[in-house]
């Protein structure tokens, strides 16, 4: 049974119009047609199943018989990352966190960020696509651009990955709950790394080798889920 | 300093001549040039610091002054993988694994496998890439497509992640220095995972969620790695 994104479908509707797209997808390309049941997710927890009850390929509607509410993952996921030079990076990097679990991204403006701008509408597509992918009904939040102190003053209490010397907690020792967040190819500033532990961050040994941004970000993600 | 990669430098080398392709790198694209110091791995655990003693941009000579021999990581992480469909996710894979410590990838011919071909010596040229920018000094062993019976008859005892029900153990429960087996987009047959279960091999419970292939592999990666 194929899996349709709408962010907009309420738990109490009845009958569902699916986007221009979705329907053009459903029945000029899977051959959906009248009767054919479907699965659709709003990305806050529910499925809804649904029968084609007008399979027109730009306004394909649904019957709504059954509504599935799952249950919100214990663990809350959150990383705060400046965006790579190469955005593929970060795409590749969100598709693989939003199967592992992800629950929101953060961007950060660092001092020695490369880039400073992101394609959020593109992000959000990835990240769609890997809940449909991976079977999840939750859609992480991706948050657009924000600078490094506003965030960390809005958000004390985290873990932070420098590649300076000092004082660090293993990966096995973060608990979940609390932002990581990851700097940029230059790293983060000292300044910014000496402003993250006046508000409550701890920095964590992310490897004895040196790991690319989103490798970081990756080796964050299998920390706060402490596999 | 520069990373230069050289598989068939020797520890008792006393001069080095660099590959046309590195010597172009060296001297035409990084601009070094007599007297200028860089570094020589050969991905056995070899450091060489040599000096330019001849910046011809095809045949560049240098006088190796010191020899460094870094120890052979303690744990042995080995990942035997289908290829993905689309080589761009083993790829990307490989690189990161590389990253953080893989010791040897296997490719594996299995029932579903929608490709049964790599090209390696693009494998190695990313694996020497990933090698170098992480700082590691030991390059994983790509090993070719080999059939699954074959490969799980010749190194048994290890571990195998499936989709299927079944007894499973925890990504927490597996200790590294034993394969890790990774199936194809459309998972190993009951047959393999019998057979695998036969000689030795354990299931392990990768997510609660459906990965995709190259996403379980790094899982493996990281459950190896015991972090």
């Amino acid at each position: 049974m194929a899996t349709f994104f709408a962010a907009n479908i309420s738990t109490d509707s009845k009958e569902f119009l699916l986007s221009e797209e979705e329907s053009k997808h459903c029945i000029r390309v899977l051959r959906y047609g009248l009767g054919s049941v479907l699965d659709i997710i709003d990305g806050k927890g529910n499925q809804f199943i649904g029968k084609i009850i007008d399979d027109h390929p730009k306004r394909c509607k649904l019957e709504i018989s059954e509504v599935i509410s799952h249950p919100k993952p214990d663990n809350f996921i959150h990383v705060a990352m400046a965006p790579t030079k190469n955005m593929d990076r970060v795409e590749w990097f969100l598709e693989k966190a939003v199967e592992l679990g992800l629950s929101k991204l953060t961007f950060l403006k660092c001092e020695n960020n490369e880039r400073n701008s992101i394609n959020k509408e593109r992000l959000q597509k990835i990240a769609v696509s890997a809940m449909k992918q991976s079977k999840r009904y939750y859609l992480p939040e991706i948050q657009d651009l924000i600078s490094f102190n506003q965030f960390v003053e809005a958000n004390p209490n985290g873990y932070i990955g420098h590649c300076y010397e000092g004082e660090k907690i293993n990966l096995t020792e973060i608990r979940n709950n609390a932002p990581f967040l990851i700097g940029p190819e230059g790293d983060f500033s000292k300044t910014e790394v000496a402003f993250a532990l006046k508000n409550g961050y701890q920095a964590v040994h992310m490897s004895d080798y040196r790991l690319r941004t989103e490798t970081a970000a990756l080796t964050a993600v299998f920390g706060l889920l402490s596999i």
